[in-house]
C-alpha cells in the first residue's frame, strides 16, 4: 500500500499583491503526472487546502480540477482535513456526495472517532480545531490550551481505536519543537499553540499539516509534509514537495520526502541598489519571486518601481542601510568603551555606510571640543 | 414519470435588512416533505438557487441540506441551472462528481446541446448567459439581442434533437409578454431582454424561471414554476408553490399547480399612522413581512421604529401623504383652472392632509391681496 502525504496548498495564496495561482496550478500538474507515475492507494491533504476562509472563484477551480484528476479520473482514494486557514463549511460542501467516489472531505469534529478505512488501515482525521470548538463539542470548560484539547480529543478517539490495526492520525496542528516559518498563521492569539510529541503515541504513524517545513520536526512515527511552495520570504531554502509511505504486511516500510520543482522560487538578494539595477548582483533566476535587501537607496525616488523594471517579480525590498537587527544590549555594551568622537563617527558610519570625511572629522572635533569645555569653535 | 418544476429560490435573499433564510429553511422543509409523498422522477430547479454570486455560509449549508434529502436520501434525480444571479463556477463546484447520484448542475453553455435522458424523456439545459457569453460561445459577432442569441442557441440545440422522444427545455430567461415583479434583476441592463415564445416550438415543454409570478405566461407548452416565496412587495398576491408534470406513454398529460404555505407572507397595510400604532388596521397577520403605507406621520420622530414596536416584522414605511403617483401634466392642467387662493389652499391640503382654517384662510387672503394689489394688510 502506498500513501502520498501532503498539505498546505494554500491555493489563492497572494504575497505582497501578487497572486501565486499560476505557480501552484503548474506544480499541482506536476504533482498529478508524478500521482500518474505514483499510483498511490491514497493521497492524504492534512489542512490548509485554501489559504482563506472566501476562496475566489479561480483557487475553487483549481482545487476541483485537481482532486478530480486525482480522484474520478485516476480512481485514487483521497482524504482532506480542515486547517487554520479553511472554511469548514464550504470545504465540506458536497461531501456526502464526494464519499461515495472515495474522497472523504473531514472538517468536524463530530468524525474524529469515526476511522475511514481503506485496505485494512484506520485514517483518524483530526481537523484544525479552536480550544472553544473542542471545549463546545466535549461540553468541559476546564478544557484551556491546546494540549488539553489534544489530550481530551486523542483519549476520546483512543476508545474506537482497533490495535490490530494499522492507525493513522491525520492532524492539522503545531508539535513542540517544530521549525516555524512566518507564512503559518498563528492557530490562535495568546494561548500555547503547540502540544507535546508524547500525546500521539496511541497511533502508528501520524501525518500533520500546519508547519511549512518538510522536517519541522525529529521523530520516527510524526511527520509534515511541508507545504506545496515556498509561501514566504522565510522559506527561502526550505526544500518543497510531498511525501511517500510505502506499507508492506501492516507496517510501514520506507518514508521518503520526494523534492517539486517549481515554476518560481522565493529569493532573497542583498547588496547595493546600484548593483542590482545594473544587474551586477548574484540573482539565481530572474523570474523567481524576490526579496532585495539593499544599501544606498535613499537618493532613489521609488526604487521598488526601478527594480519592477529590471526584474518584474520583485516581491518586497528592505532598506538595509538602516539594520536595526544588532540587538540593543550588544551595541550598548560596545558603547561603553568608545570616547564621544568614536561614537558620532560610528552612528554616522551605520546610518550612511561611509565613513567621516577628513573635513567632517575636524569640525565635529571642534564642536565637541566647544560643547565640553565651553570654548570658542570660531 | 412525474417531473416537479421549481425555480427562483433566491437562497440568501435580504429584504431591506432582513435575511429571509428562516422563511426559506422552513418553505423547503415543507418541500421536501412534500416530494415525500409526490416521489417523483425528476425535480427541474431553472436557476437562482441563490439571491446572489457570493452566497454566505448558512445559505451554502441550506441548499446542500435540501438537495442532500432529495437526491441522496430519496434517490430522486435533480436537474438545475444556473440563472442571472448564480455564479456559474461556485454552483457548477462539484458536478462531475454529483452526475454519479443523478444530480445534474448545468451552468456552461458547452452542455446545451448535450441532453439529460431519464426514462426516456431528453432534458435540454440552458442556463442564463448573457449576449456576450453567447456571442463568444459561438464566436459570432453579430449576435446582438437576446432574441438572436436564443435562436442561435436553440437552432444549435435544434441539430442534437432526437424527435423520436420527449423533449424538454430548461431554462432562464423572459418570456415576451410574461408578467414582471420587482425582484427580478433586469437580466442585462440596456437591451432588450424577452424574447418570442414562438422560438420554443420545437420543444415538447419549456420550464422556465426568472420571473417570480407562476402564472406569468398564457401558453400551453412554455411555463415558469414562479419563485420559491414572495420576494418583493410587489408579489404580494402571488400564489407560491411548484408545478407537477405528468407523463403517460410518452405524453403530458397533466400541469399542477401545488401553493405551499410560507411562515410568513409579505403583506402591504395602508392607512393612518396612529390608527396601525394603535393597532385598529386590519393586519392579515402581526408576523407577517409587511410595508406600511400611511398617513398623518409627519410629526412623528422615527415612526419606523415605533412601528417595529407594534410590529417587528416591519420591512417597509412610506409615508403616502406624499404621494408624487399622479402625474405631473394632470396636475398641471387643473392648475390653470384654479385661482390662487385655491391653489395654495391644495397645495396645503395636499402636503398635510388637511385644510386651511378659518384663521389661515383670512390671514391668505390678506397677504395675498397685499402682494397683489400692493396695499398694507395691517
Amino acid at each position: 500500500m502506498k500513501i502520498i502525504h501532503t498539505a498546505d496548498w494554500h491555493l489563492g495564496r497572494i504575497i505582497n499583491g501578487k497572486s501565486l495561482l499560476e505557480d501552484q496550478a503548474y506544480i499541482l500538474e506536476q504533482f498529478i503526472d508524478e500521482m500518474e507515475q505514483q499510483q498511490p492507494d491514497v493521497i492524504v491533504i492534512a489542512g490548509d487546502l485554501y489559504d482563506t476562509s472566501y476562496p475566489n472563484k479561480e483557487a475553487i477551480l483549481l482545487l476541483e480540477h485537481t482532486i478530480r484528476r486525482l480522484n474520478l479520473d485516476m480512481g485514487i482514494a483521497v482524504i482532506m482535513i480542515s486547517g487554520n486557514h479553511d472554511s469548514k463549511e464550504r470545504l465540506h460542501y458536497g461531501s456526502t456526495w464526494f464519499e461515495k467516489s472515495n474522497l472523504f472531505i473531514r472538517t468536524s469534529l463530530d468524525d474524529i472517532n469515526k476511522p475511514i478505512t481503506i485496505a485494512n488501515v484506520d485514517f483518524y482525521t483530526l481537523p484544525f480545531a479552536t480550544v472553544n470548538e473542542v471545549q463546545q463539542f466535549f461540553d468541559e470548560d476546564s478544557l484551556e490550551t491546546h494540549q488539553q484539547c489534544l489530550a481530551k480529543s486523542l483519549s476520546y478517539i483512543n476508545q474506537s481505536l482497533n490495535k490490530e490495526k494499522l492507525n493513522i492520525l491525520i492532524g492539522h496542528l503545531t508539535v513542540q519543537g517544530g521549525l516555524r516559518s512566518e507564512s503559518e498563521r498563528p492557530l490562535t492569539i495568546g494561548t500555547v499553540e503547540s502540544v507535546e510529541a508524547d500525546s500521539f503515541k496511541q497511533f502508528d504513524r501520524v501525518l500533520l499539516g500546519h508547519l511549512h517545513h518538510p522536517f519541522s520536526i525529529e521523530s520516527d512515527y510524526i511527520s509534515y509534509s511541508g507545504s506545496l511552495l515556498q509561501y514566504s520570504f522565510s522559506e527561502v531554502n526550505q526544500p518543497k514537495g510531498y511525501k511517500c509511505l510505502e506499507i508492506i504486511d501492516g507496517a510501514i516500510v520506507k518514508e521518503q520526502f520526494i523534492k517539486m520543482q517549481p515554476l518560481r522560487k522565493l529569493e532573497v538578494v542583498s547588496g547595493d541598489y546600484e548593483d542590482a539595477i545594473q544587474e551586477r548582483l548574484n540573482v539565481n533566476n530572474k523570474d523567481n519571486y524576490l526579496h532585495f535587501k539593499l544599501k544606498h537607496m535613499s537618493h532613489v525616488n521609488d526604487p521598488m518601481m526601478h527594480l519592477k523594471q529590471v526584474y518584474p517579480n520583485t516581491l518586497a525590498l528592505t532598506n538595509e542601510t538602516f539594520d536595526f537587527n544588532t540587538p540593543l544590549y550588544e551595541r550598548n555594551e560596545e558603547i561603553q568603551k568608545l570616547n564621544d568622537e568614536e561614537i558620532i563617527s560610528r552612528f554616522y558610519e551605520y546610518i550612511t555606510d561611509e565613513g567621516l570625511t577628513e573635513t567632517q572629522n575636524t569640525k565635529l572635533e571642534a564642536v565637541l571640543n566647544d560643547m565640553l569645555e565651553g570654548g570658542s569653535t570660531k
